[in-house]
């Protein structure tokens, strides 16, 4: 089994996010786990597991159906993004390696480029180029000077490019402020995160969400067993007013036994936010 | 610029052919150097190149296209077969490496499994269980009781398996013999192949051709760099009566610069024959 979480540029029109996920949930072995869609950042996030192939051939038909649906030229949204199937990251789960998830990674990469003409960038364990491991990176697109790692970078006039790759469980926790300061959540983003200096595995960052007209600091936890979440949680709250919290698609068990405080206090948190939950909930589960 | 060889297992039906072909040659920037059927194998070659992912993705479509058109359950012909897309090598030409059409293989592999549940078997340069490097092995199938290296060997109820790989050029080339009695040829075969003691590089075998009523000499020469391609030639025509050649597909410039009289003794050569003039010929020459 492997998980596949990609991100589309399209969080408002829910009838194109809809056209998406039926494509991908349209392949016979894929589980559909969930999906979310983020006017503000204007993303859609839709989480879905199965065997490898199978999970392969939706990644691939996901990022074509979104290709017809998504024009990118018209795009609007605060959150950086290089196409309308942004990011498509394989993750391994009960019975799978990392190794598998890089082979599939970038043969889901080719087939994309080969079927709907959209140039693809490996990234994390899939990376064929050192530099482009990291997706922060990656998204400063052109940055080497070298082509995508898979097909042309001209060659999509609507579709843009896709960032495809391999790596561990990743948990999205955003955090909204009681203040419309951007500049505060930019700053508690700095002090928090691993690039200046902060938690290990935090990537984070500040930006205002027009929706609720607050500063918000979005968070990847890339390795919640290194990481002691609730030391991180306060050490936001020693900084700035917490309003709320959102956790976006699932949360291994393991990390929500270790940390269910954290966990809890997201507004949209239930149990069925455990994969292996709602696994078991869909039918799928080992138990 | 890759080569991709498929093997189909229908030689009889022109229509059929066709479709395949016509799969195949639709796709972008892919160039069909020809095809070649034979009743009495009842099975159609079809060569092609182009760049990488473009090879790739013909060979898949190929491949679908033949299960659609092709029942295996239904054939009949004197030649080994596994699958309706019996056998796709892809070959690497000017610019790409062999390592470059073992990640091709494996993806089209994975392809034909996820777009149309063709279970796959890798070979060559492409195999992942080292007794799945040489064909004759593979197509002993369920020989080592293991599964194939992508699928459910059950899965497909009509067409069978394919055994996709990786490697060298190699030429396909048939000596009719002035005998019906196959078991001439048989022998004849025997002494010859590398498997029995005979020249290096060379598979041969005997069979009976009905079309033409006479034995036939089948061989595959997979190194003609390091084979004396005339000393083959000699030792056939000293142990039995030669009525005819045929070429099979493609010849390399350096192979026919090499041995002209070999390859001008096929009933069927022209300067065609040859890939690096077939292929200006279609416009897709260096000079």
């Amino acid at each position: 089994m492997i998980e596949c979480v990609p991100n589309f540029s399209e969080g408002r029109d829910a009838a194109k996010v809809r056209a998406i996920v039926d494509a991908i949930a349209g392949v016979a072995g894929v589980l559909l786990l969930g999906y979310e869609s983020d006017a503000d950042h204007n993303r859609s996030v839709v989480t879905f597991a199965g065997p490898s192939d199978a999970v392969m051939e939706a990644a691939i038909r996901g990022a074509g159906r979104a290709a017809e649906v998504i024009d990118l030229s018209q795009h609007e949204g605060v959150h950086p993004r290089v196409g309308v199937a942004d990011v498509i990251p394989f993750v391994p789960l009960a019975g799978a390696t990392m190794d598998d998830c890089v082979a599939i990674a970038h043969c889901a990469g080719r087939g994309i480029w080969s079927r709907f003409g959209i140039p693809v960038y490996f990234y994390e364990s899939a990376a064929t180029i050192p530099e482009r491991r990291r997706l922060e990176k990656v998204r400063r697109r052109g940055f080497d000077g070298r082509p995508p790692d898979v097909g042309d970078i001209a060659a999509h006039p609507t579709a843009g490019a896709s960032v495809v790759g391999a790596r561990d469980f990743l948990i999205a926790f955003n955090v909204n402020l009681a203040t419309a300061d951007v500049g505060v959540a930019q700053s508690v983003a700095r002090k928090i995160r691993e690039s200046s200096g902060g938690f290990r595995f935090v990537k984070a960052m500040g930006r205002f969400l027009a929706s609720r007209g607050c500063a918000q600091i979005s968070m990847n936890l890339t390795n919640f067993v290194q990481t002691d979440l609730d030391a991180v949680f306060e050490a936001i709250r020693a900084e700035a007013p917490v309003a709320s919290c959102q956790l976006i698609g699932f949360v291994p068990k393991r990390a929500y036994a270790m940390f269910p405080g954290f966990f809890e206090r997201a507004e949209n948190f239930s149990a069925s936010r455990v994969i292996e939950t709602r696994m078991k909930e869909l039918g799928a589960g080992e138990g």
